[in-house]
């Protein structure tokens, strides 16, 4: 599977590793050491983001980074060690757009399998409509539903998401949505 | 942090590497490569699982491997590169106890900071009481509540989800819980 650049050398002793399946009753190729008998595994990545929401207009982030730099993206990022899946959404929601906010409960999980990562979005009221977006957005605007970039939108995870939050806010009812990319 | 056992060496090239922040924006200590630049992130993973249930009864698995050996969990385990969440938890209910199930929607999300993981249950039905449980499991059983071995169960996350599970059970809804763990 070429979901990730693959391990060359041992994180222990620094040995080059040989992708095979560990004597230990596993049965996926790891990297393992032919010197120290190091196993490396390689699991998904989360990545946490909140819908902010003021009135009937949710933020929005133009990307200044790469990937899909110039695109339009909800505020996400990779969730970190020593945080909870709601820390983290919130942390990226001041790092990205610099907004403040209160948090509200998981909205979308969403699975993306062929690049290993599980996207989590949680809803958020935002406290003002002052923004100050971080070294990694050129802009951060709020959208009505009908004002939506949504040829312009970074990634699908961020467009379903947007999708069904507004589907919800027609319905009158806020779920939470599991879904999976293929 | 003392999460994990640090990075020595780099991944691409094998040199040995220093923990300090990246020059590009970052604001986190990293395992930098001083002589190829690569920067290691490393981040939380994934436990995925199910609560399977025939009845009034829940199945448990006696654990055959370390942590925690000889006592009980809810079949579970790290999610893989190339799986969704609900395919996770389906390969570790058929893994660690041979038991077939529909797996259902998604019941349970615990945080454990300290420890950098997420664990994820989803309610699932047995098909049938005969279990064809793994190297990893002793023994795989049905409990009904006033069962359940409270004081050998293997981890707090399989604790709380059951304390939930059974709670929901008699309130007649099943619901989503978001829990965090200090």
């Amino acid at each position: 599977m070429s979901l990730r650049r693959p391990i060359r050398h041992c994180r222990e002793c620094g040995s080059q590793v040989a992708y095979r399946v560990p004597d230990d009753g596993d049965t996926r190729e790891r990297a393992v050491c032919p010197a120290c008998a190091t196993i490396h595994y390689e699991n998904p990545l989360n990545v946490v983001g909140t819908v902010p929401a003021l009135g009937e207009r949710v933020l929005l982030c133009k990307r200044n980074i790469e990937p899909r730099w110039g695109k339009w993206t909800l505020p996400a990022g990779f969730m970190e060690l020593g945080e909870t899946t709601a820390q983290g959404a919130q942390r990226e929601t001041d790092e990205e757009a610099g907004a403040q906010i209160a948090l509200g409960p998981l909205f979308s999980l969403v699975n993306v399998p062929h690049v290993g990562q599980v996207h989590l979005f949680y809803l958020a009221t935002l406290h003002s409509d002052v923004f100050h977006p971080g070294h990694e957005t050129i802009e951060a605007r709020l959208f009505a539903e009908d004002e939506i970039p949504w040829d312009d939108i970074a990634f699908r995870t961020v467009r379903v998401t947007l999708e069904r939050y507004f589907s919800d806010r027609r319905s009158g009812r806020l779920g939470l949505h599991c879904i999976d990319l293929g």
